[in-house]
């Protein structure tokens, strides 16, 4: 062993054929991690979620005992890569629905389309006006009789193009400033920034330059990072990227991710992987827009609270500790390059304001995509991610709460789970005589089942009597029931093809009535403790990472959403990027957005002592308290 | 001679004893600079202003001839510094009178005394509200019921001391924030500061240290640099210090400091040196009072256009050509670390705003200072420097110009003038019999004459008929009167104890004549532009490094000064200093200067016809028309 120690060796990841080299002893996960590898793993590497399943093809290779290894699995060389510590070369075969691929990633491209509120159209209900910007400005040259100095006659220009009573200019732009105002002929082209009420003059250039001036919208999300790329000259986005969020190796949840920042002081480590991952979106999208990095002026981030501190590495510690405190609700707008964004390096990065620990600004971007702080009637904005967050309110008020809801419906903890991407099952419907139907992304093989398809799966298995009221898959005789490795299971898809079967396990349908619990109590807290009433909502937007489309109405079925009439419902889509958009396109709604911030009251559920009694109550099909879902009469009738 | 080309020689300057080791062929003067010896150079190395005469004692060395030196200077082993090389090991003395030693500058201490338009008597004519302040906040520790982030705890608790509706947080300190505000319990010493509208959170600390706060304002001559170190928690001076410019070496006047940085690509160097003598005031008052560096937050600076463009690197190139076009005249507040100032690194740099290319900050300084911009009747400030700089004005307008003045009053220029320092003549009367009567400052042997005995040597003069209306030295067969090298000469002081004779020549006066003259002109031409008659002028006040104090009357007496009554002249020291410390102590203060100079109106006298025609008016004693100085018939008969 001790010839071993010191040994380097270089371990291949199939499918995809990448190589990296290690020291002996590197886990896989962490062999996994250096090679760009995104493998799933919810408990952040300690070996109990079992997501990080490998297949071990040749070398030598150690692994601790897993409980959560079939003997069947064991006989396949099949290892869980945070317990398998690298001996020698090694091939390794990541099975593709357990790794996340950035190709697979699903692009949120309909969001557009599904939702009228995303993108442009909200840009219309704000002034444009966005928050870096670039002029042309003309001077006249200075003469005897106007020895203006280049700064204030500078200032003088843009004034004529802008309100900007307050107004900086950064140290090293005003040291060039004369030889670049006399070289562009006094015909300048100026980006300005807006920084907390004062307009930043970020860049001075010769006034043919005036054209050329982009953006970035980023919604970082737990799971997955999209960024939008505009042309802030016309205001139009032009492309669109995401990836996962390689902080994923660390931990499937924040919390988790927090906790092994602390751990092992990787606080730092942690906020590279993030700040890698924006800096890949920018940087495909440039290259494929052939758009010079300089050129870049701005990002804005939406996230939750979290997301934004690792980005900032601001101290996320408290996040996780009673009594939840962010070290920043409102950041200011710093210099992207400050955190390691590569983009013009005088540039600024702006956040979205976050409400609380749990409300990120992510919930405000969808209550400003959403419109919810305008109506004079009563809306429920409710975001399905890791957490589900639920906002209450109109043009009055706005009360918010967020739900431990789990990652199931991204996909996580559901043994045949997966993220919405090529291959997974995204609807579902059992049609007479018991047979499913489905559909798949990039209509591929099934391989898992995302986020829709699951939602449509618990409410089909329910609607047709094959699960009862608590959940519980019943003894029917259906041969598709049967007692598999993780207990009673339902087949959804045979095995065929060599692709194995797809299952829903009892596990996986408590696990989804979990979170869909967790939401509708959560929403029925935030009611009663504003007296509000079914009948006064008018709205209700749902948002997530659910895929390209959701049977919203399956939401209601399965009791996750209140029982509205049909009409009431919307899925929204990514809010969050829409808001990121939105206010990276007016100051006005970036300030609308801050307002909404400011205006929201935060809910704490866990000190809630009602929410567990809810909670109880709400892990019925669809609810113990069948008044709360009149229509549940209009389902096919219960075996 | 190609032996000695890498040779390293040591140089040994007399009196002080410094060393230094420079390769051989380095020109004396540089290796005087190397050596942190300064000595006058006001044509910057050129060889024809013959004020950096030194004596070779020991070692080889090489120079250029030059018609400056008489032969008997080149029998002593006088040389021009700028002009000869070092060969070997060499010693030289410098002489006392031409060496700018540190010691013996004058510090200014009396300018409070002499005025009480300076130092605490004008702050308190504005509200203290310093630019840089420490507040003691306390905030609630978070609880389950109160999770505000903590930096909103903490701007809700700064805005309960100060108005601040724009605020914004340093980066790196919202990084600590968390962390900081645990240890301190929640009571923590807040520096904040303002950048143009925007508070800045500048430094978070544990509560004890909330009266731990200091500032320095700094005047930032041609010539002479002051400091004076400001404790922030009660608003008093603490320390004053100052020092020579050490640009000096570069060009006495700061035009032809440009062009030598612009022959010689030198922009960094005079920056460098110019932020060396602002930390080495700093530190040695830091030193003396035991006040760490971190401890000190803020610096403001005044001083002309191109004294603030040097120290902040701005190109300055364009303040000498046609149209005389400052880069900026407002510079926004910056990180003085930015510049290379060694003060708390998240400490500001604030610079008075300057008007025109030729009328800088010390000038808005002077304005502030002496109220002019408040009163209903009008009021002259003329500030003689190395160029002589009026302002005209009252509530309503402001006009200003800037005479060159040429630095003679400086003592720059005149064979036996010099700085304000131990042993230079500061008053001189000739009382009856014409016996000269004189005082030094430090009361020594005197070994020059500083600005006010310049003046009261010229007024002298001409009162008791030594010199003509011209200034001509009259051949009246005074012994004193002799045809020295340069010329006529009058002897002043008798050669005693190996002390060398101290004289006035014909050239000096001539000198001190276009000075008077230029500034005289410069005021006629205001005056005439804005049709100001004698019998409306209020006040004049008269600023500048003449020293400890001025016979004030005796600048009516040669014609500097219109010839008001005696009670409306008013010398009012070093302004530039004072106002540099109102505007520390309060933000108003210094928005009060952007408006002042916002307002002047600054007049080209270079681009006025009649400058030229007032000034050849002024060029006589007191000028050529006596009906513009009734009161010169008061003077002693001439003879």
């Amino acid at each position: 062993m001790d010839d071993n120690k010191n040994k380097e060796c270089t371990v291949q990841f199939e499918p995809r054929g990448l190589k990296v080299t290690v020291p002996s002893g590197t886990t896989l996960l962490e062999a996994a991690h250096r090679a760009g590898i995104y493998i799933s793993s919810i408990c952040g590497g300690d070996g109990y979620c079992g997501k990080c399943k490998v297949i071990i093809n040749e070398g030598q290779s150690q692994s601790r005992p897993s409980p959560l290894l079939t003997p069947e699995e064991i006989r396949e060389n099949i290892v869980l890569a945070c317990q398998t510590k690298v001996l020698s070369d090694l091939k390794v075969t990541v099975p593709k629905s357990h790794s996340l691929e950035t190709s697979q990633v699903l692009m949120d491209a309909n969001a557009h389309i599904l939702s009228k509120l995303a993108g442009q159209t909200q840009v219309e209900l704000f002034e444009y006006d966005p928050l870096v910007r670039k002029l042309c400005v003309e001077m006249s040259p200075p003469t005897v009789l106007d020895h203006t100095a280049d700064h204030e006659r500078l200032y003088a220009a843009i004034r004529k193009h802008v309100d900007a009573p307050k107004m900086q200019t950064g140290f090293r732009v005003l040291q060039k400033l004369s030889d670049v105002l006399r070289e562009a002929n006094y015909k300048a082209a100026v980006t300005i920034g807006q920084r907390g009420g004062t307009t930043e003059v970020i860049q001075v250039e010769p006034g043919r330059r005036c054209k050329t001036n982009y953006a970035v919208a980023v919604d970082l999300g737990t799971t997955t990072i999209v960024a939008h790329l505009i042309d802030l000259t016309t205001a139009k986005t032009i492309d669109t990227e995401a990836t996962y969020n390689s902080q994923m190796n660390f931990g499937e949840d924040y919390i988790r991710r927090i906790i092994y920042a602390e751990q092992t002081d990787a606080f730092d480590q942690l906020q590279e992987r993030l700040v890698h991952d924006v800096n890949d979106l920018i940087t495909t999208m440039a290259v494929r827009q052939r758009i010079d990095l300089q050129d870049i002026t701005g990002v804005i981030c939406a996230g939750n609270t979290a997301m934004i501190h690792f980005l900032l590495n601001l101290d996320p510690t408290r996040i996780r500790r009673e009594p939840y405190v962010a070290s920043a609700g409102f950041v200011p707008p710093i210099r992207a390059a400050e955190v390691g964004i590569q983009i013009n390096k005088r540039g600024l990065l702006y956040s979205l304001p976050s409400v609380a620990a749990y409300i990120g600004g992510d919930i405000v971007a969808g209550v400003l995509t959403t419109r919810v702080y305008t109506k004079e009637k009563l809306s429920i904005f409710v975001d399905i991610g890791t957490n589900g967050e639920i906002v209450l309110g109109n043009k009055d008020w706005l009360i918010c709460a967020s739900s431990s809801a789990g990652p199931a419906f991204e996909g996580s903890g559901i043994k045949c789970g997966m993220r919405a991407g090529a291959g997974a099952i995204e609807s579902l419907t059992i049609v007479n005589g018991g047979k499913i139907k489905f559909k798949t992304i990039g209509n591929s093989h099934p391989i898992g089942i995302c986020g829709s398809g699951l939602l449509d799966t618990l409410s089909e298995l329910f609607v047709n009597g094959i699960i009862d009221r608590t959940g519980r898959l019943k003894a029917t005789g259906d041969p598709r029931l049967t007692d598999g490795d993780e207990g009673m299971q339902f087949q959804l898809v045979e095995p065929q093809n060599g692709h194995q079967e797809i299952t829903i396990t009892q596990a996986d349908i408590d696990n989804l009535i979990r979170s869909k619990a967790g939401v509708f109590a959560a929403i029925r807290i935030l009611m009663n403790s504003t007296q509000t009433n079914l009948e006064d909502i008018d709205a209700i937007y749902i948002a997530g990472g659910f895929g390209n489309f959701l049977n919203v109405h399956r939401a209601v079925t399965i009791g996750m959403l209140p029982d509205v009439p049909r009409g009431k419902l919307q899925f929204v889509g990514n809010t969050s990027i829409a808001g990121a958009k939105t206010s990276l396109c007016s100051q006005k709604a970036l300030e609308t957005a801050e307002r909404i911030a400011e205006s929201m009251t935060y809910l704490d559920l866990m000190g809630n002592p009602d929410y567990m009694d809810e909670f109880i109550k709400a892990k019925f099909l669809p609810h113990t308290d069948l008044s709360l879902f009149p229509s549940a009469g209009n389902l096919k009738p219960q075996a």
